[in-house]
């Protein structure tokens, strides 16, 4: 990975998702070239961001046609992380963990759910799709049998943190965060807390200032 | 709401949220004041990152000991709009509609769970908590009886357009996308995707930076 992929912003690597659906359709419909132009006016964002954005990546395949469909998609698939898959652990196998085992869109997008884990006895050893709930105490091994480097915690707020502190004990490298609270961690692992609050208040916003509420 | 509180940027919002979290705590802990700089080191940004956020509020408990928190956290929920509250339908009773039906945190921040709805006849008639599913055909009632402004789509990607319709022509004023495709909205109705693969994207992007991968 280049010097320019790492550290991406977030808002960059959320646009440059919306990018690579974009030009893998075209690139699909056998369409050869994208300008910046058509890219902007695809995602409703200014000519400049785009071509800011796309200073974070390594590509040759521009000329006076704009950018050629198919390698372009793939600099963005590597850029994304995309051209590694991820095995991922779910701590919690209540409604929500339930609900992301079953998500079949995440897998294409290379997020493979390896195990989902639970303290409750009664939880474990129930089938979830085609897994089996596996006991929360056993983390180390789940993690290290399916080379898993990703969790996700799937757990009520109150019991968050130590779902982390398990997670990160048995040597996990980053966490999504589905509780709605704050999870302290150490520097070495990486969390990122789910916006779906945010994303409703965004709408939430959106619609108040529509209805001039 | 005046002009500068409206039209605020969704990376404000979601720093609000967080102001928020962190203001209330101090304030339910009897703590009076808080300065820019608590602030900023509570969320880890710069000092003129919170300074420009908080230029979109109207606010003039400010003294040379900082913010009021009291009163300061009251104008962050009334600037999120928490001081509204808002009826949602969720359309699809699936893993992903019933997870979110039954996310006791919503309510929390004043999003309500009104109804849910399924074109499934299997579906309908079923409970979900305290609710039965609803038939997505009787949505225009459902919507009016429950004084509904909100809906969240929670239906495979290839249903979720004509669920998005369903919607649209039974007035609601937003929707929150829960499936992983673009739906197409008139400018009247807002949208909101939600960010799920986004977030595993800036987990794997992070976990891989670290890891050198």
């Amino acid at each position: 990975m280049g010097e320019r992929e790492s550290n991406i912003p977030p808002s960059v690597l959320e646009r440059m998702t919306k990018y690579l659906a974009f030009v893998q359709e075209l690139a699909d419909e056998g369409i050869e070239w994208v300008s910046s132009a058509d890219l902007a006016k695809a995602l409703s964002v200014n000519r400049s961001t785009v071509r800011q954005d796309l200073l974070h990546i390594d590509f040759s395949g521009i000329s006076r046609r704009g950018y050629e469909t198919k390698g372009f998609a793939k600099v963005l698939r590597r850029t994304l992380g995309m051209d590694l898959e991820w095995n991922m652990v779910i701590v919690g196998a209540g409604n929500v963990g339930t609900a992301l085992a079953l998500h079949g869109d995440l897998s294409r997008r290379g997020f493979y759910v390896g195990a989902i884990v639970d303290k409750d006895p009664e939880r474990i050893g129930c089938e979830v799709g085609s897994m089996r709930v596996l006991d929360v105490s056993d983390l180390a091994s789940v993690i290290e049998d399916h080379d898993i480097k990703l969790g996700v915690i799937a757990v009520p707020a109150a019991e968050a943190q130590s779902a982390a502190d398990a997670l990160i004990k048995a040597g996990i490298k980053g966490m999504l965060n589905l509780a709605m609270t704050h999870i302290a961690v150490p520097d070495k692992v990486s969390i990122v807390d789910s916006r779906i609050v945010a994303d409703l208040l965004q709408l939430s916003h959106a619609v108040k200032n529509k209805l001039n509420i």
